[in-house]
């Protein structure tokens, strides 16, 4: 997903109090609820480090989403292992 | 990991031309490898989109993120699903 124009369709999102022109393959009902997390996760974050400012916030929305997700990666890894071994793939 | 003091460790990790001390438990070099995959990814979508400010480059980073992070949370459960199918759970 991006801010790029194409052929794709965009939607217009609340996040933090900023307007976002967001574009994509998705639907519609994915990039809100993609939003709403970024959100959320940002108000959360404000709420324990509220000296920080807003792009500090969502640099560090970023650090722990990706921590999240590589985190996700490797008990996928590990779930795709067992089923090599077991013959499911 | 946040920016939060604690007993955890913290190290100072550069994202984007900024300095962030990010505590967690996790090692030196996963932290290190997280900054760095977020600093590659504001970087690239700053490439595409060279008018964002940095705040909406790493609001629209976060959002990216999110996004990869439910398609693969969606094929994890699809891994779980087939392996209670299959009685391996």
């Amino acid at each position: 997903m991006s801010q790029q124009n194409g052929n794709r369709s965009r939607i217009n999102v609340e996040i933090y109090g900023q307007q976002y022109s967001v574009v994509g393959d998705e639907s519609t009902s994915h990039i809100r609820i993609v939003a709403a997390i970024v959100d959320d996760k940002m108000r959360e974050l404000n709420a324990k480090n509220p000296s920080l400012d807003t792009n500090r916030l969502a640099v560090l929305t970023a650090v722990n989403v990706v921590h999240d997700y590589i985190k996700l990666k490797e008990e996928n890894e590990k779930l795709k292992e067992r089923m090599r071994q077991k013959g499911l793939e």
